[in-house]
């Protein structure tokens, strides 16, 4: 086994340092954030700390670092105060990946992907029409994280669209079923084979498998 | 396809509407929160939302109930400070899942599972010996979401454990090989599998497979 303390971590090589702290939160969500300037200039960044925040009211959130690639969405969720999410699924990955280079801001990644905007009922962020699973966005709270600057941007789902067939009885949704990806490190691409789903934990009670 | 707008989510039953907004942030990292009181209570959690916050300082943090099975955590983290992050892996996550179970706070769901504490270097909160990474972090800062009162409990990286073989020379840490597993919604777990993992974007140039 190796061991690190906090100082070694600090002097280690900043990539090194980097790709070794990013794989230690476990498997993260891939997500691809789609916005508009004021002046219409659309933005589409590739995200991966995309959480569950609460669901009733329903509201998702993730992290912006301070400076970044990202600085477009925050200022056009800023402007507009609306945001779309939009799942990465295994057709579009290598697309989604190329969302992540450093484009000017009158540089749409929708245009340099190949992915395509599209508006649905009037929302004022654009959704991904590759994606199968997509959420629209009203900016509800943003918590700026003392310790390194980098801002929670937490949304309240205005609209939910997605396929009728992996929705099941209870709610459930078969994200794996539409070819959602999971990822880890910074660059690095999952598909996730379903295991098991169980049952209510309760004291003394045996989990049983949910089929 | 099917459409929910908000009020169509407000009005969900509310089991549907928990499971249905649950799966809505894509994959999700799953991971034991390692505590202790004061008087020495042992408390083990299971959490589906820890995240990256940043690597220099190295920083990760995860999403607490106001109220909920996890208040033996917050509690404990507010007492000593420190906490433990532990991976799940295929071999313990049913064993995690019943960490769910609401037991009053003397029970310890170490032993309650069958799972093992360890106390490794001195560190004041306990490892999960089952678990292949480890990490140990010290409380960095505390952001109350106003909008629904959950916690973002942020942590400061102190000690890290892994096996030296899933370190690559970059730094990045092959989490799937030690059987990290993935989850989505409230209860289903998944074993990843690699597509693939790509070069750094960059403007007009093609992104590559990393071998």
């Amino acid at each position: 086994m190796r061991n690190y303390n906090h100082e070694e971590i600090l002097g280690l090589e900043k990539r090194f340092r980097t790709n070794l702290i990013n794989s230690l939160s476990g498997f993260k969500s891939l997500n691809l954030i789609g916005t508009t300037s004021k002046s219409g200039n659309l933005n589409l960044s590739i995200v991966n700390s995309v959480i569950h925040i609460g669901s009733n009211p329903p509201l998702m959130g993730f992290i912006m670092r301070p400076v970044s690639v990202t600085r477009d969405t925050y200022n056009n969720i800023k402007e507009t105060g609306y945001f779309t999410i939009n799942h990465i699924n295994e057709n579009i990955y290598r697309k989604s990946h190329q969302c992540a280079a450093r484009y000017p801001s009158d540089i749409s990644e929708f245009e340099e992907t190949g992915l395509t905007a599209q508006y649905i009922n009037g929302f004022p962020a654009p959704f991904v029409s590759e994606c199968k699973i997509t959420i629209g966005l009203k900016l509800a709270e943003e918590q700026l994280i003392k310790t390194n600057k980098t801002i929670l941007i937490i949304g309240s789902v205005q609209q939910l669209i997605l396929p009728e067939e992996i929705i099941n009885v209870d709610g459930f949704v078969d994200i794996a079923h539409v070819g959602t990806v999971a990822g880890s490190g910074l660059d690095t691409y999952y598909s996730p084979k379903k295991l098991e789903r169980l049952s209510y934990a309760k004291p003394n009670r045996d989990i049983m498998k949910i089929v």
